[in-house]
């Protein structure tokens, strides 16, 4: 990793909340305090022909378990809604509750439950088949019903006159783990989306402790699938990412929880996505090596387990072609995965751009100023 | 207008090429000279509950017909790619050249050349007897098929189970001018989209006239339906603009040709986007007050006929959403439409943000900073 933004022994945050024990002294000390002035943000250029025509601004930092900030690029502390990149935060009441091993569901329910899936065959039949098993209707999901993201699938909807259903939605699975946990506890399942209800308010109890920050009054919006989206300093969902990274100073309920959803989420990269997907196939180069994810509005996150760090991301305007490119080119500074593995999936770190006539016209890559692998 | 901006005086561009003959001093004068250091880009922004939750950084400027700056955000100097935005610019041969009288083509035809079109059925329709009147095949057309952006002709496609075709291209109506144009040259169709071909050497021609640049080596890239587009100032787009509005110093050949387009562009929203669109809305909100077209990545321009101005505009990321919204902000401060005009369509001031639920989740706005009414 480069060293040039390297900002050692700032802390990033730290869980004192809720009773939990700790034991790095950083966590003991509190919240996020990345003092001194942002850096600069890095930017992703699209290029045609021999001019860059669009730029895109982009935040982004490396954090460590102990809540260390190892690089950072821009305003990490400003609150970013983090969107879909934390569905495994969202995903450990499903593990913790027991819901999960009660209703016999295994590592596939639990890697979809961290996914923003395509919509495809094998993602909405797992869907349904979980939601069978739970005793759950389409009536009961909130989501809203969605085209599939794989445009073969949705065009075999049209074709077939059929109209698209919450089970295509993206984030049928994380709906379907709130609906899940919600029932073995004998909760109301009709309003789970909203911001009051026990499955969100134990979703921000958990966000809390893992980022380390009391969002009790944070900003918050309602998600493209109707449940909330709490704004949080960007240096902390990378921090909550490391602890997933590296559980040691977790509790050990909370660390066997995380390390279960990791293995799950890595071992299943077509589920998070689906075919065509930056996701799945980041995942499926570095072989299990780097979790990651995506949301909308440009955030992403990784996880590299055997560095023990995290990676949060913003892309400023929100684009997914900036997001995409720019978490690769974060995510080989580190080194996670060999040049070889690179060689495999040019077309992450630079994107090509096509036109109509299927013409390579130009490309999405990092400007000057990325940190080299 | 807000007067915060102004800068009176600064040259803008001024037609030197050609032989045409000049009234403007500034325009004898010389090139694009806007001196000075740049002011900041204005900036739009993306809610979601109660956070800014994405930002989009905007360049624009307004320009009068004698190449005066009026308002300008950020660096106007840097080039451009247009893209679409100057569909206008592009379609002035065929009218000069004298090809749509040659074949009784009309105002529709001339209208459906300036425009990026949803592929409607009255887009499609139009340009198939364009293409029946002047004998040209689908095979001639060499932009690429595209499934139409209106979303309920692409899903009558799949249903029929047709393919899309390059007359649902938005861009077919300035490929029916462009070989409507070389037809009646006598010159070869095929290869009429290359930088080379005469058909594009012509409009690079008109181009640097109306824009008073010296284009010979100008970075150029290729566009999405696979002609050139140049990179011009973003000044000297908007001056190109201000000369439709006011083509007084115009060559009379050109002014009427200018006029004639002018006057299609604006009687025929419909045509120049489709249902849903912003170029449409727009322009049946301002009844003819205002001509606007958007282009790719983010790039718009607007002409105002009765004030003699005209506007372009660059979302740095290029972001569509915020390229509407910004046009709409620019266009409202010159007070070419009444507070009455625009409240029939507040969302093209405002853009409400939708979640999958169909519920207001938050909205694309112009931040603070941008010059009032």
């Amino acid at each position: 990793m480069s060293q040039d933004h390297t900002h050692d022994h700032s802390c990033c945050g730290g869980d004192h909340h809720h009773g939990h024990s700790h034991q790095n002294s950083e966590g003991a000390e509190g919240r996020a305090d990345l003092s001194g002035p942002a850096e600069s943000p890095i930017t992703v250029e699209v290029t045609r022909g021999s001019l860059v025509e669009s730029v895109h601004r982009a935040r982004a930092c490396i954090v460590d378990a102990g809540g260390h900030v190892l690089a950072r690029w821009g305003d990490i502390d400003a609150s970013v809604y983090p969107r879909s990149a934390i569905k495994s935060l969202q995903a450990i009441p499903l593990v913790e509750s027991g819901a999960l091993d009660a209703f016999g569901l295994g590592d596939e329910e639990l890697a979809l439950a961290c996914s923003s899936h395509n919509g495809e065959a094998r993602h909405t039949e797992l869907v349904r088949s979980w939601a069978e098993r739970v005793g759950l209707t389409l009536d009961d999901y909130e989501c809203g019903a969605q085209i599939p993201y794989d445009p073969a699938t949705a065009a075999d909807l049209v074709r077939r006159g059929e109209a698209p259903t919450a089970f295509h939605n993206n984030c049928s699975g994380k709906h379907s783990g709130f609906l899940t946990t919600a029932k073995h506890r004998g909760e109301r399942l009709k309003g789970y989306v909203r911001y009051e209800h026990p499955v969100q308010q134990r979703i921000l109890g958990v966000i809390e402790q893992m980022t380390g920050q009391d969002l009790f009054g944070a900003p918050w919006g309602v998600d493209g699938c109707s449940i909330p989206t709490i704004g949080i300093p960007l240096g902390a969902i990378a921090y909550a990412m490391a602890r997933i990274a590296d559980p040691v100073d977790l509790p050990d309920a909370r660390a066997a929880a995380v390390t279960r959803i990791a293995a799950a989420w890595g071992r299943h990269p077509f589920l998070i996505g689906g075919t065509g997907t930056f996701d799945t196939a980041l995942m499926e180069a570095a072989g299990g090596a780097v979790l990651v994810k995506g949301g909308a509005e440009g955030v992403g996150c990784a996880v590299i387990p055997e560095q023990g760090i995290g990676i949060a991301l913003k892309i400023e305007d929100g684009a997914a072609r900036a997001r995409d490119v720019a978490l690769a080119a974060l995510i080989r500074s580190t080194g996670a995965l060999t040049e070889a593995q690179w060689a495999r999936v040019p077309q992450l770190l630079t994107a090509p751009l096509l036109n109509r006539a299927g013409t390579r016209v130009g490309e999405v890559r990092p400007a000057a100023g990325w940190p080299a692998a």
